[in-house]
């Protein structure tokens, strides 16, 4: 365990039982935040990914095409800088930053806390851009509806295999920056073939945020989403 | 504090001693790997990174440059799986895969378990491939005696202010796949400034390691260090 990170593959007892502690304790609040979603009709969806799979410019595409038919609202986690929630409030979102300092993750409990700020109304899609890290957040449940995995095809293929624990709980794959396929070497097929392993008969979208490719494929799935 | 990461904005006192503990018990066993490294001759470079910025790719092409000139070996970490430590092989150096499970980053101690195994001739250059992780790495000596980070262009050019404890203490920034730098929106400048704002005045270079651009540049930084 660690100050950033409580990893090790060789952890004492005292150690472990403080972890799944920690886990149990986020899962209670995640599991109350849940609940208040589903009070309030609200659609939480929880974005994970690398640093620099192209989140931030999804999320601003993703704003300016549902935010006339539906109320949406963005919690941006990053380690510091307000940057993020500026660019998704300039595109026309409510958006509430949380800054977690040297921490890798977003927790049920900074989730509440940036609800409580941020207070999306009810019916609102609530998209929450995790911290860029592809370790750390998959363990915490933050009381979101779906998990959805970005990936970009400047990344290696095999990610979802050397960093499986991320893929297994997710709802969705979605394939970023397909505009750069002519120039990189990156096999979709296999990169899907990856992802299923870890998390079989996931779903997947191939999109460009910035070209925009497949937007309506991932638009429509989160239209389903809402029911 | 979590599972995988003692990460918390607000953590208890009992968790801070905890945390402190368990970095300088890391520090002690950096310390020691830092003399067996000096009493060999043995240089120890760290490379961090976000997943899927090309550090195997680099280290594949500085494997096939360097092997003639000195000894090289590495050690590749990695959640699960043993292909990069395959990838080193063939490009000819000695490798040993160290994967970490649900963990996050290389610690001092796996840096010894790893040496013991991978075993690197006096005089020899030592790679470290850390996890793919722009936050975790950041706060463990590994007892190396250079810390590279490694970003992408197809990276947001401001990830050093959002992600700044990697860089506070890195000692040389590598831009890499300049290669595609016609074909996405990234201020190679205004990603260096970012960077010197963490970190003062730290080195940088600009490489392409599937084109060769730069690599030069690198292979003479790392020839500088072994003095």
């Amino acid at each position: 365990m660690c100050g950033t990170c409580g990893c090790a593959p060789e952890v004492t007892t005292v150690t472990v039982d403080l972890e799944v502690d920690l886990l149990a304790a986020n899962d209670e609040l995640a599991a109350a935040n849940r609940r208040r979603f589903a009070e309030h009709g609200v659609l939480a969806v929880n974005l994970m990914s690398s640093p620099g799979s192209g989140k931030t410019t999804l999320l601003e595409r993703t704003v300016r095409a549902l935010a006339g038919e539906v109320p949406v609202a963005v919690l941006e986690g990053d380690q510091e800088t307000p940057v993020d929630a500026e660019r998704i409030r300039a595109a026309g979102a409510r958006a509430v930053q949380i800054n977690t300092g040297a921490g890798c993750h977003l927790d049920a409990d900074m989730m509440a806390r940036g609800v409580d700020a941020l207070a999306p109304e009810p019916g609102s899609v609530l998209f929450v851009e995790n911290v860029g890290n592809l370790v750390c957040p998959a363990l915490f449940d933050l009381g979101e509806a779906a998990r959805v995995v970005v990936m970009s095809v400047t990344e290696g293929a095999d990610k979802p295999l050397k960093y499986p624990h991320m893929f297994r709980t997710a709802d969705l794959v979605l394939i970023n920056k397909v505009d750069l396929l002519p120039y990189v070497d990156f096999d979709v097929a296999h990169c899907l073939d990856a992802a299923r392993r870890a998390r079989p008969g996931v779903e997947a979208i191939e999109v460009s945020a910035t070209r925009g490719d497949g937007m309506d494929a991932w638009y429509a799935w989160v239209r389903a989403r809402r029911g």
